[in-house]
C-alpha cells in the first residue's frame, strides 16, 4: 500500500545535536536548555535573512563539535527553512562543504530530515548524515505577513514563528555524549541512545481551509491523517509512548486534532503535548496560540525531548512534525492551505 | 570521507516516465517527443501558478500509467520547483495521495529527486518512488523578475526558463514498455532498463557572482567541482560515456564549465552538452543562452535521452543537473548566488 509505514531494519541513532534559540525562547519554559542565544536575535549579522542561515551555521557546527566529529565524518546534510527557495539553508551551511540536500516540508521540515537522514543511514548509503531546520520570527513575519514596522494587529488563533535552529547527526551507532549539570558536555561518556526505530511521511492533506491566521486548524487534518495511519499499522496503542508530541498546532489545531481522532476512535490521552504549547509560557508572552515554525519543534526535540530520553526518564517518543505548504501567492490568488504531518518513532532502544 | 560517491548495490530502473511542455518548448527540438503539450502554456488554469501545478499533475498521472501502475503502487513522490514555499510541487501533487517529501535544489531538483528515490529503493526502504519537477516560463518571471506585462528587457547571457514538468518512476526492477511509432505505448512490451548506478550529490559552491542574468556562470564552478570530484572518485573517465550533459548552464556556463575543468586535467569532450542548449532552437528563438529551471533537465532527460538509451542507440548517461540557490530577496541584500551540481550516473546495463 502507497504510504506504508516504514520500520528501520538497523535503527539509526541521532548520536548529537545542537540548538540556537532567540530571545523569547531564551525567556520561556526550555530557558537555558540551548546551546547557545542571543538575546537580540541577530547573531551578530545585519539582516534577519542573515541571522536566520547564521543560525543554522551554528546549530550544525555546535552538533558536529558535540558528536566529536569533524565536517568530513559527515556524508550528507538534509536542511530545509520557511524562506523562499530556502535561502537560509544554503546560505547557513554552505561553509561546511557537506554534500546538501535542500528540503522542503514548511514547518514539518525536521522530520522530514530525520526521516532521510534515517533512511540514507539504515540503507547503508551512508555512515552519518545530519538533518538541520531554522525558522526566524523577523524573516517570517516580513516575507509571509508583513514588516514588523508596520506594527500589524495580530489574530488570537495565531502563532507565533520560533526563532531559533536544532541539527541532529544521525549515525549508524551512537556517539555517546553526556551533558553535565553546568551545560558542558563529556563526549565518549555513556548514554542512553535516541534511536529513530519507525518513520511515516505524511500526505498532503487539504480541509479546504484558507485563514492564515488559524493554520494550526489547516494543519490539523493532516496531523489526523498521520496518526490514524500509524496506529492502524504498526499495531501499537498511544499507551506505548510516554510522549506524544505534534509540531506546531498551537491551542486552536490541538483541540481541533482531539476532536478529529477521538471522533475516529483514537484517545491519543494524557501523554499527548505540541511543541507549541511548550516552547513559549502562553499565559504570560504575546504568543497568543502557541508557536510555531520549522524550529519549533527542532527545539523542543533537541532542548527537552532527547534530553529526557537520554537521561532514562521517557522512552519512547511519537513526534508528528506539522506543515502548512501554502505560500502568501497561492493564499492571495484564493488557494487553500493544505497541511503535511511526517511522523518519526525514536526510542531509546532498538526495537 | 564527506561526499563520497554513492554506488547503489542493487541499481533501481527508472521505469516509467511523463513529460508536459509548453508552446516554446514544442516548437523546438524535441517538439513531438513530449507526452503531453499545450500551446497556450495554461493548461486550462486562470493563474501561471496554478498552470504549474496542474503540470506536475499531469506529469505524475501520465507516468504511473506509463508504468501499468496505480497511484497505491507508488510509495512516495520527492518533489520540488522554484515558486516560494515550493507550492507548485504541494498543489499539483496532493490529490495523489502519496506520502511527499518536498525538495528544493533549484534547477538541480530533477536529479535530486531521482537520488533520493534510487536511494529509498535501493536500500529497500520503498519498492516503488517517484521524481518530478516543474518550472514554468511566467510564473518564473513574475517571482524573479518581473511580470511579463512590463515587457522588461533580457541580458544577452540571460536563459529562458523552460516551461514543462517531468515525472519519472523509479522501481526495484523495470516494468518495461515501449513506445510506438505513433506516439502511443505498449506495456509489457521489452525494453532495455534505464538503470541508475551512481549518484554523487552536490556541494554548495559560492563563486561570489551576483549577477542574477547570468546564473549559467554562476552554476558553473558548482558542476566542475562536481565533475572532478566524480572522476577522481569513480576511476572512470569521460570516454566511458556516451553523453555527458549538464542541466542548464546554457552557452555562457557551458564555456566556463569547459575552461574549469580542462584547467584541472579534465577534458569533458565531444560527448558534453548542456540540456539548456538542446531544449530550444538557439539561433531562430528569442532565449538567448539556452534554457533554464527544473524541467529543462527534466524534459531533455525524459524526451531525448532516456528514449535513446531505451533504444540501444547510448548505454551510458552522465547527468550533472545544476542549480542557483539565490533569492530575489538575498540578491537584492548583495548575497552572492550559490551553485549546486547533482549527479547521477544511468546505464543500460545494472553494471
Amino acid at each position: 500500500m502507497s504510504g506504508s509505514l516504514i520500520k528501520f531494519k538497523k535503527p539509526p541513532c541521532i548520536s548529537s545535536w545542537g540548538t540556537v534559540a532567540g530571545r523569547r525562547e531564551e525567556e520561556g519554559p526550555l530557558g537555558g536548555r540551548f546551546d547557545i542565544s542571543d538575546n537580540t536575535d541577530r547573531f551578530g549579522k545585519d539582516s534577519w535573512e542573515k541571522s536566520e542561515s547564521e543560525m543554522q551555521r551554528m546549530a550544525l557546527e555546535r552538533a558536529i563539535l558535540k558528536a566529536g566529529m569533524t565536517n568530513s565524518d559527515v556524508d550528507a546534510v538534509f536542511a530545509g527553512d520557511l524562506i523562499n527557495q530556502c535561502t537560509s539553508s544554503s546560505y547557513g551551511l554552505m561553509s561546511f562543504g557537506i554534500p546538501h540536500f535542500g528540503i522542503y516540508g514548511a514547518c514539518s521540515t525536521i522530520a522530514e530530515g530525520l526521516m532521510l537522514s534515517s533512511a540514507m543511514v539504515s540503507g547503508g548509503i551512508y555512515r552519518t548524515a545530519a538533518a538541520v531546520c531554522s525558522s526566524h520570527y523577523c524573516s517570517a513575519e516580513r516575507q509571509f505577513r508583513s514588516p514588523l514596522e508596520y506594527g500589524s494587529q495580530r489574530a488570537p488563533s495565531a502563532q507565533w514563528t520560533v526563532t531559533g535552529s536544532a541539527a541532529f547527526i544521525v549515525s549508524e551507532s551512537g556517539v555517546s555524549f553526556e551533558e553535565t549539570d553546568n551545560g558542558e558536555y563529556l563526549i565518549g561518556a555513556s548514554g542512553t541512545g535516541c534511536y529513530i526505530t519507525e518513520a511515516l511521511p505524511g500526505r498532503i492533506f487539504d480541509s479546504g481551509l484558507t485563514d492564515m491566521t488559524d493554520m494550526g486548524a489547516a494543519m490539523a487534518p493532516a496531523a489526523a491523517d498521520t496518526f490514524l495511519r500509524y496506529f492502524a499499522e504498526s499495531g501499537r496503542e498511544p499507551g506505548d509512548f510516554d510522549v506524544i508530541a505534534t509540531g506546531d498546532l498551537g491551542l486552536e489545531g490541538s483541540r481541533l486534532l482531539l476532536s478529529l481522532t477521538g471522533d475516529r476512535g483514537l484517545e491519543l490521552g494524557p501523554r499527548y503535548t505540541d511543541c507549541g504549547l511548550k516552547i513559549y509560557n502562553l499565559s504570560s508572552s504575546d504568543v497568543h496560540s502557541g508557536g510555531s515554525g520549522c524550529a519549533c519543534s527542532g527545539l523542543v526535540l533537541g532542548a527537552e525531548l532527547l534530553p529526557r530520553l537520554m537521561s532514562g526518564r521517557i522512552k519512547d517518543i511519537l513526534l508528528v512534525a506539522t506543515g502548512a505548504l501554502m505560500s502568501p501567492t497561492s493564499v492571495e490568488q484564493g488557494g487553500t492551505i493544505p497541511g503535511i504531518a511526517h511522523l518519526i518513532h525514536i526510542s531509546s532502544e532498538k526495537g
